[in-house]
């Protein structure tokens, strides 16, 4: 017989149906026993009275994998007001027990626990939750961007030099050569500005991070996008803006607590963003107090979530930054704070050959690692911009967990290469 | 004014637009200038016969950044029947001569030229439009798993052993401890049906691959499926069949020679491939001369481009395969072969935990460095199965190109880590 799942029994009341799925909670009563089978979809309520299958559901165990054929019977007391009647239980898979209890509301095991053991954890409605809704905001970025003619690449993740800074760069042999993981597709994606105008990337970026913070990672899912013909970043920050939206959007009907990203989202310029957090006029970059007074600046005055900073000091941006051209100690980047934190960097990029050269001279860096990238913009490229989100950093603002391990799969720290 | 696209060219007839790309080609005739300009949409034609802007197109070069303003003017012999005359120019970017002619219908220089160049020869139309059609096949893959109750994932690809054999596996310092780069992500994605029943991932896999051949890369994208709640692998054949008929359904817009999949593909035994191969009965694998026999066959007898391949020996299958419970030399492993070429492997995967130490034990592996895969299976694993698409191949195969480099935005290999 055909398996359903859990979620399609209400339209089956009264007909024969085989679910499958992992025993959840397995309860034990006097004359009868309960049987909670989870499935993608969800839970399902087995009862089972014969007398003739007691001894066999006293053998089973939670996680245990098993088909179940049964009748559906309404019952408004059971989940989704029915529940599955005279089964027959066939295993599939056995299962030990599991190191912390998977049926309870919260999982109660420290985080660390949760982590070693995540082929588990991982399973608990709640936590698989945070995960389907991490795939529902992927698919309304890409859905938003495939809309705008954007074409999505896949870019190298093994090259040659690093490329921010050294700092943070994992290295390897590569068949002999000393090669780095990508810490970014920043430079593929400006230098595919020049073949399709408008990309984006959803891809794995590394960062050998030897600090121990709650939000920071070896590798995390980063979601970029770069376009050409820009006037300048505001026309990024639009984009940026319909992205965020279509995310959320996408996360709706999986989160009831999906934020609204205004039409026009609420911008403020550097200096007076430092003056609304009292912080001093010679600041070169906002501190998280600064952001969070900042953010809620921007719920009071704006009834925001969102709120776009722009006109960073070119100090403390990277050395591809496009400065502000009417006060050049300043740039045309900027960061989306969302509820008072920093949720996306961005900004438009230098596109003439002669002004990177001038940058990386004025920052007393050499050419000669950044050649590649550079030779793009002796071949024409024109103005443009981008950005990039965190996809595991994104959902740690949406759920507002305390920490970033909690909303990835299998973290990669300072301290963890497994599971 | 608003930028328009070349393609949008024809709605604006007899009116004033601004366009802006790249100049594809500058053809100076003695009274008359032509501009072929070249966006992300297409080509268009610009005639400049103002006397006074000789020089300034004289000063132009092709890849010069620039955008257009002139007027739609209906002509039967332009590209898409219009061009734009009375234009004024301004240039956005200079441009040194691209390195070989891209307005030529084929790009005329050597393959490692192209790819030395690479920033500049995937601006050729042909190239891109590789790129495109591979960003369609993705995108068609999604859209079939996405409506069939799959949730995309995103896996480490710092892994602390390597999955299949430590034959071709980068590694790497991560924070004082040794690490490989994952060769696939074949154990997380198993894992992760644990969670979600069924998952995929699109994602870069990682091969130090020592031979320098036309089909293999040191990183490719590799297209990942994995299901739970199977019967066998007709299950995932199933499923395998609608995600290529997607991918391609999705390519059909852009590429007119896409090839149809049958509703239902043809399959064939193992065992029966051989005889019609015209292999010795005792030969335990396809060598590439059977698999086109068997191409040729499919087509004859079944009027298909796809043929299922069933019933692989176990001894060259990976330990996790599952074999074929009615006769255990053989596995329930797969492969699909396409106009008589390998384009998947897939298969029935072990579900219990016993089955994988007897597997590792008669491999005579150590289960040590599997244990944390491993562990997994003590906690309740349903039959499963999945298998795996390499993009890029897929893209060479489709497009029947000479080497898997044509189809690979920058490719990695053994000689190759820029640009």
């Amino acid at each position: 017989m055909q398996r359903i799942l859990s979620c399609q029994l209400p339209a089956h009341v009264g007909q024969r149906v085989t679910i499958a799925g992992w025993i959840h909670r397995r309860r034990l009563l006097k004359s009868v026993a309960f049987l909670i089978l989870r499935d993608r979809s969800g839970l399902a309520q087995v009862v089972v009275s014969q007398p003739s299958l007691r001894a066999a559901v006293q053998a089973l165990g939670e996680e245990y994998v098993v088909e179940v054929e049964g009748t559906v019977v309404a019952n408004e007391t059971a989940p989704a007001g029915v529940e599955v009647t005279e089964p027959t239980v066939r295993v599939l898979s056995e299962a030990e027990p599991p190191p912390f209890d998977l049926y309870r509301p919260t999982l109660t095991a420290t985080l660390p626990t949760l982590l070693d053991h995540a082929q588990v954890s991982l399973r608990h409605p709640a936590r698989q939750a945070a995960f389907r809704l991490g795939a529902a905001a992927v698919r309304g970025f890409r859905s938003t961007l495939d809309a705008a003619g954007f074409t999505e690449v896949h870019t190298p993740k093994i090259v040659a030099s690093a490329t921010e800074s050294g700092a943070t760069v994992f290295g390897l042999d590569y068949f002999g050569d000393r090669a780095f993981l990508a810490q970014s597709p920043q430079f593929y994606k400006q230098t595919l500005v020049g073949v399709f105008e408008r990309v984006y990337e959803v891809g794995p970026v590394f960062r050998a991070e030897p600090h121990d913070t709650i939000r920071h990672l070896a590798q995390y899912t980063s979601l970029d996008v770069e376009l050409g013909f820009i006037r300048d970043h505001r026309d990024v920050m639009a984009v940026l803006r319909d992205v965020v939206a279509g995310m959320l959007e996408a996360c709706a009907p999986l989160y009831p607590d999906v934020p609204v990203v205004p039409a026009e989202v609420p911008s403020i310029d550097f200096p007076d963003a430092l003056v609304i957090a009292g912080a001093p006029p010679d600041e070169p970059d906002l501190a998280p107090a600064h952001e969070r007074a900042l953010g809620e600046w921007a719920r009071r005055e704006h009834g925001s979530e969102f709120l776009f900073v722009t006109g960073y000091p070119m100090v403390k941006r990277p050395f591809y930054t496009h400065p502000d051209p009417a006060r050049p100690a300043y740039s045309n980047g900027f960061d989306l704070l969302f509820r008072g934190l920093e949720l996306v960097t961005g900004g438009q990029r230098l596109h003439r050959y002669a002004d990177y050269v001038a940058a990386l001279a004025a920052a007393g860096q050499p050419t000669a690692p950044y050649q590649s990238y550079l030779d793009t913009f002796r071949h024409g490229m024109p103005p443009h911009g981008g950005f990039a989100i965190g996809l595991e950093r994104f959902l740690m603002r949406l759920l507002e967990v305390g920490n970033i391990r909690e909303v990835t799969i299998f973290p990669r720290d300072l301290h963890r290469l497994t599971p």
